[in-house]
């Protein structure tokens, strides 16, 4: 059974109010509120380029809004717990990112997210503000692969982000950026395993249930249904099931070469997830894909849910370039 | 009552061995292992350094292995969970970062760290490795002011590798990395709070017992006893007693200035950390003192335990000069 609630809050109904204006202090000045609104905005965007729009749900820290930085996002427009941001709040961030380039709207594919950035994205095109937009939908667990574009967002948001930000600081067009994170898009895969649930700020609630003895694979981040639930494996075990899932997809083959990012979904350990990372490249060399770079962390959480997603992104030099180049937010800094 | 263990391990026998294969894979090349021991080093080590050879027990991660990097530690020495290292990992370690300018052991002041990296001191000496110690001691709540250098070492760690690190990048001599290093030992205080318990991975069993609707002021990073055990109260009066007990230690007072750190100890949500990171930021303006720099993420845990600490160190511009050297390790980098 999920356990209860214990979170160190105040007024449950003000979690989302309160974290922005933590979250703005925690920045040491390199981000600020967009006045009136949910939204945060990069102080150091230049005077002229293509501009990042992030965003979603809050309640997944440090995905959106702690991924707005140098070469991540510009902005970030942020909804209440897991709940799409209005498209007021997103139309206003869209404006204080814009530097006369148009703007890039990037965001997990759920449901709420696309109505609402849709909405904007019109209201913006009739202020003559060119918007463009990819959903994230690296999920192999929520649809077969010929319905790819009908899968979910999950932590392939942040090499999505990271390869968006490096990209629009060095290229010249609202189309080329979107052609590399398209690119990019098509060629990102992840699945997670949930082992115990997380609660709701607001509510107290459990997200889903899970007996104590169970794991779910490709279970989403809201508690969607995923592929399997079975027992609690061994963590060798686990990996060879996600990895199976996540390879055959593309599929990735001999001669690849990938990122690879391993998530925690909030209260999983690192040593757990290292263990994992252990056999997860063994099962690369076997197969000879190479891993040109690794990231071990925290990215997008479900509150305290317990467990980790793997991500594969297969690149080329275009998107390692923009993979690579230097990154900094309170979530994700990177040399 | 904390929960049952539900880990993703494979042997819980041989969780470390395996953490840290894992570990080294997920540098991408920064790090190796030392060969035969628990340790890893810098693989872009220069040939002429200070060294810095951090470490402690496993089961903390990111602490301490996840902080080998540039302007970082140059070295780890790990030992089993919640364990000290050897002391022949540890001469295994200081020779493998030793660089002819002596060996700067950094390391959380508990007893087991304590005798065995001494021992390894005395073995080093023996074969005319310069060593000179230096014990973190910044958590409050376990010693009074007059007996500050008996205290724990808690997640004021990461500020105080940080500088060690930057400080022995530019530095000469063990001696003025160490007269630094002890300045800033000097200058940081640290309290936590503990929400529940995390388990240790070899046996299942939880860390501690703490009733569903108990927190502790103060508790250490094993289940030590912390200066209050109290009912769940709302983030500001928690953050209100964590910020007097560190305010009237040092004293920090109007006109200081201080890095802030906010840890999560495993299983809190950022969204928590970042509400508590908005009223110490009121109580700070309240009482005149300026936040120079802001590190809020997961750095110091015990296992998937719930609560955070706070950390403030008092800066003076030497010690901002070597705090704000760009650092890049697998659990922390920042520009």
């Amino acid at each position: 059974m999920a356990k209860a609630a214990k979170k160190i809050i105040n007024d449950p109904k003000k979690v989302v109010a309160e974290m922005l204006d933590g979250l703005v202090l925690a920045n040491d000045g390199r981000i600020a509120r967009v006045p009136g609104h949910a939204a945060i905005v990069r102080t150091d965007l230049p005077e002229s380029k293509v501009a990042v729009l992030i965003g979603g749900g809050s309640g997944h820290e440090p995905l959106f809004h702690g991924f707005v930085g140098r070469n991540m996002g510009d902005g970030a427009a942020c909804g209440q717990v897991f709940a799409a941001p209005s498209p007021d709040i997103i139309v206003a961030a869209a404006k204080a990112v814009h530097r006369g380039k148009g703007v890039l709207f990037l965001y997990g594919n759920y449901a709420g997210d696309t109505m609402n950035f849709d909405m904007a994205a019109e209201l913006l095109e009739d202020e003559d503000i060119e918007v463009r937009t990819v959903r994230i939908a690296d999920d192999v667990a929520a649809a077969p692969p010929e319905r790819k574009y009908d899968r979910r967002g999950i932590a392939g948001d942040l090499l999505m982000i990271k390869i968006a930000g490096g990209a629009a600081s060095e290229l010249e067009t609202l189309d080329d950026v979107v052609r590399v994170v398209e690119k990019a898009g098509d060629n990102v895969r992840s699945i997670g395993v949930a082992v115990s649930a997380g609660s709701i700020p607001e509510t107290g609630k459990p997200t889903f249930e899970l007996a104590d003895d169970e794991i779910e694979i490709g279970m989403g981040a809201h508690g969607e249904a995923g592929v399997s639930r079975q027992k609690l494996l061994p963590a060798d075990a686990v990996a060879d099931q996600l990895m199976d899932k996540i390879l055959n997809d593309l599929p990735f083959q001999s001669g690849d070469e990938v990122a690879l990012l391993i998530n925690n979904l909030g209260a999983t350990t690192m040593m757990e997830m290292l263990i994992v990372n252990r056999r997860i490249r063994q099962i690369l060399d076997e197969r000879g894909i190479k891993v040109h770079r690794t990231d071990v962390g925290t990215w997008l959480t479900v509150q305290e849910m317990a467990g980790f997603s793997v991500t594969l992104m297969k690149l080329d030099d275009e998107l390692k370039r923009y993979l690579d180049m230097p990154a900094e937010s309170l979530g994700y800094s990177r040399m």
